[in-house]
């Protein structure tokens, strides 16, 4: 394809914004527009970095102009001009979004907040990439979801995965959120096991897993406590720890870097100074993994507002061009976002 | 027994007081005195109940003056006036603490932040209570381990554990620690298992368990995700849920009674109103109890301030009364401490 | 008055159980029955407490029979059985029960959560007693609102207040409220001044007070940070302490009791043991009020859920006994509710 | 002056690493290095930003070189190579740092966390900028003092000074920090007035001005709640906040923005994208400024973390550069930050 591909997305919040400027960013795309319902500034500042705004919803040209800001049409515009766009609409809009897209010819990229059938395939790139390839609709999954369907892709093909077990510990709200609590107490997800085990076998079919979930007062991150039985484990704690440091989008840190918990994550993140300070890798702690025997305990971190942003890129590319190749591209996006390459 | 057994608690803090106040409500033994190292609220308050306070450490009778609180004597006084001493020292203080015990020839309680080998054996009412009959020095098990004791106790002999699982998701500071954090953030605990696992086999040495743990930015109480593999499970749910319900020391939430997590579980028990707003029992939730072929899922809520406070009572009358028995004393604890007796 | 006033409590919440509570427990007051509208384990320790229950706004008895409560009838049907009713429900409802009362004839309290205008008068026990004698419908000021009032009525007639400058630092969720934030983060009310020094003068007509307000992440309490200007200063910052001191309803910690913010006041509370945990009173520390010159600088802290239920005590004893003193209805209503007696 | 200052920083943690970024934007200044005790993810970002690292206090070589980072030297080495260094090491410690700069010959900018007499005058772009022309030893006041004293500079010259109140709400933690709480509850601050008014006086000297705080549980930013008295009051808040506008390190949020609070400010700076999502402006609100006749009202929210970094760089060129303007410096200064230029 010499041509880019040309993008919309649809809902410029947490997701949107981030998958917009990762669009932008990438030499096979082009960002074509944005959609918002209200000025703000985020509205204000994808104005700033040039993104025409679109109306979504019952937006109103009157508030954009009240604010000072120009609208270049509404979705509807949008949708002529693009050959995809993703959606990344409040959960379960993206649903009844999708007869729009289909209605206006063009191929749609959904999110996890949607039910896997509103898509023709579930997608993690690390997981299962050649599925989305040629596809007209694709559905990236959440961020739960996509971090533990790559640790998944990461050791399954390696030692096997005999049976996955893991207690999802979920951040309540986002960091914006001003609303949302609970302020003090742990809310347990009266739902055994949980839905994101069923989740990750979208991508995984065969694999035999089962999660548990809670809610903890924190914005930051999710943590994910996982233990693994394997099938053929390797030797050594230090092997797995290998895996991940040769893996794309993992990041390992070792003692000395001082990062007891997601507070240091976050900075490290604010240090490294990629866009909204994300944290795009699973975290992973070399002295929180352990190999005993065939059974693997690990602790990985997942940055909710930002995980999912390279795969809905990767996404795009296995959709637009059928003969792209999963490490080739999940390189390009990496190198393009400013992700340090794999050390394998 | 016709005479009462003369307690000392030494330490008067989130433990000791409650543990003070259990003693005091038994009719088979007398609290004699409780120690402070310095004045405070929680000092006065135990001189307005009328407990003899004494010096621990290097506390001065001067200071204890200067605020209108008079003291009875040092804890070498105390010592002499008692049959048996419950130390609620703080962590580790407990181990320097039994060569005066011993010296005084007084038998000892000590709680879980000492190591195993301060006493002859670790204790849970439900789960081993014959093992302290007569003995001298006895540990209770932390909060955690106990929470997770008294779980397999109920459903160990029943259906037998082929292996347990159990995430703990821990309070990071009790509800008057004002300087502990984090205040937004989660830490994984980075000892894998982690050493409640090997804390639950002193009370049952030959069950496979395997723990993990992360502290998150709450104060009212942890939260135990488990996943338990029953060797001859029952054939339903409902079962299981009826086993807690019929077990002592466990309230079982129903979906009506709205409480969806610890905020509530708490409101709970500021509205029964047993002392302190203390919630002893393990809490498991109708909703938050699975039982799916072999497995069983289900969260517990543990109230990190008292859940060890009923089992004090009975390693005291397991120590002091050779006859004693483990039903009995349960309920005889339970009954004077206002929980609601076992349903079964 | 030899007869009891019959009381109904409509609204069983928060503030409805702590109310249902203290005039049950007044020698003057019979608690005829409480109102609620969905089964809960409130509602069930309402029964426990053989308080009758009577269904509000759409409740269905079914709902309760299936959670094994019986009620009574329905809110129009407690009405009958009374000669006043304290209004709990949630804000600005009251208002539109105020026509029910009225067609019931009936006397009323009303909440702070309700403009001024739903009553005859605001109240405040140590601030305006008597202009609620004999009244029929009469309106308890909120938790802030009493707080200030209560500190206004122990300076002013002393020394005379020039100015009163106050912001408010306010808990953002109550405790058992799981879904209120935010998490981190500080949220200024847009209303400058605040509406806080305006209910002040429903109660202190001629009062010379500006309020600003912040919300932050605490479930405990509020703190007010306050600077009043008075117009004839003692001479010295003890002098204010012994005012406050010999006030009722006023709470001043020492140094020595080592209590340095909200979560120790809380563990106070909790040692003292009145239901809930409550904190009536008014909290000032020694450490925390400066007199310089004729400024004096104080903070106090305010237990958002149980500081008027001593005023709806009052207001309903002002409302049914046109004889009833202030100074002596307080000595009764605390002594009742297990307060300390005022010092002086 | 043609040829560039030489600076190192000393200490290269919350500020530090903030002003050696600051330092290496500014075409005037040279970074010579930065200072570390021990490797941490910190001191390899220094690193790969090319910032040569050199050991303070007890920091040891085989460290740094065990995490693959190499060091250059000493502190003492680097005291030798530079003009001028930023003492950005912990409270307290800049103060016995003092005498090695001394005995070095190199001037020293200090932080507020030092008392004012470590330096010959305390330092504020907007308030004293020519305090500090040619000075050896300059110390930038703290983040809160900062924040008051730009106000203060905004205000004074326009309409006079009567008076200033100001309650600061102060986060308890840095977003790093996972050790410090509380997590649930208030803690006032002892100290009435607090110190903050008197460290605004070292900028203002003839101000009249009274703060008090208290520590809340958040780790984003401080609040600063203002009530100000001003002698020659404009007509109207619009005016107010136009002033607010034409200065440099004020951003004023309009409603349309969507910005109701700490959260959403930090959403923003995120948004914007300076290093490690820095706000480095004072925020006020147009909702959230209010002027009353004589008056004003306000709320301003500082970021404890970056707000004081434009001043460090100020204060480098006034000592250096003897003919240095505070305009131009701090129009260059922020241009080189990624700061909007003042709208007037």
């Amino acid at each position: 394809m010499t041509t880019k591909v040309r993008v919309a997305v649809n809902g410029y919040g947490t997701i949107g914004k981030r998958v917009a400027d990762a669009v932008a960013r990438q030499s096979d795309m082009e960002l074509v527009g944005v959609t918002k319902t209200r000025p703000s500034f985020e509205a204000r500042r994808a104005a700033e970095k040039g993104y025409p705004l679109y109306l979504a919803g019952d937006g109103a040209e009157a508030d954009f102009a009240a604010a000072g800001l120009s609208v270049a049409g509404r979705l509807a515009d949008l949708l002529k001009k693009i050959d995809l766009v993703v959606d990344a609409s409040p959960d379960k809009v993206g649903k009844s979004n999708a007869a729009l897209y289909r209605a206006a010819g063009v191929r749609a990229v959904f999110q996890g907040g949607e039910k896997s059938d509103v898509a023709e395939t579930s997608f993690n790139a690390l997981g299962n990439f050649a599925a989305a390839l040629g596809k007209r609709f694709v559905r990236v999954v959440s961020c739960n979801t996509t971090g533990l369907a790559r640790a998944v892709a990461v050791l399954s093909p390696k030692w096997g995965v005999e049976h996955w077990e893991a207690t999802l510990v979920r951040r309540a709200a986002d960091p914006a959120e001003s609303k949302r609590g609970p302020i003090n107490g742990i809310l347990p997800t009266f739902q055994l096991p949980s839905h994101h085990g069923p989740d990750v076998r979208t991508i995984f079919p065969e694999l035999s897993i089962a999660t548990t979930a809670v809610v903890v007062p924190t914005t930051l991150m999710h943590v994910h406590v996982n233990h693994v039985r394997l099938r053929r484990p390797p030797g050594s704690t230090a092997e797995v720890l290998a895996a991940f440091r040769a893996a794309p989008r993992f990041r390992v840190f070792a003692p000395w870097e001082h990062v007891d918990g997601t507070p240091q994550v976050m900075e490290f993140a604010r240090d490294r100074g990629i866009g909204f300070n994300d944290m795009m890798e699973n975290v992973v702690w070399e002295e929180g993994l352990k190999l005993d025997g065939p059974d693997l305990y690990f602790f990985q971190a997942i940055h909710q507002e930002s995980i999912v942003v390279p795969e809905n890129i990767d996404a795009i590319r296995a959709m637009t061009n059928p003969s792209a190749n999963a490490a080739a591209s999940i390189a390009q996006t990496d190198r393009a976002l400013g992700l340090a390459p794999a050390a394998g």
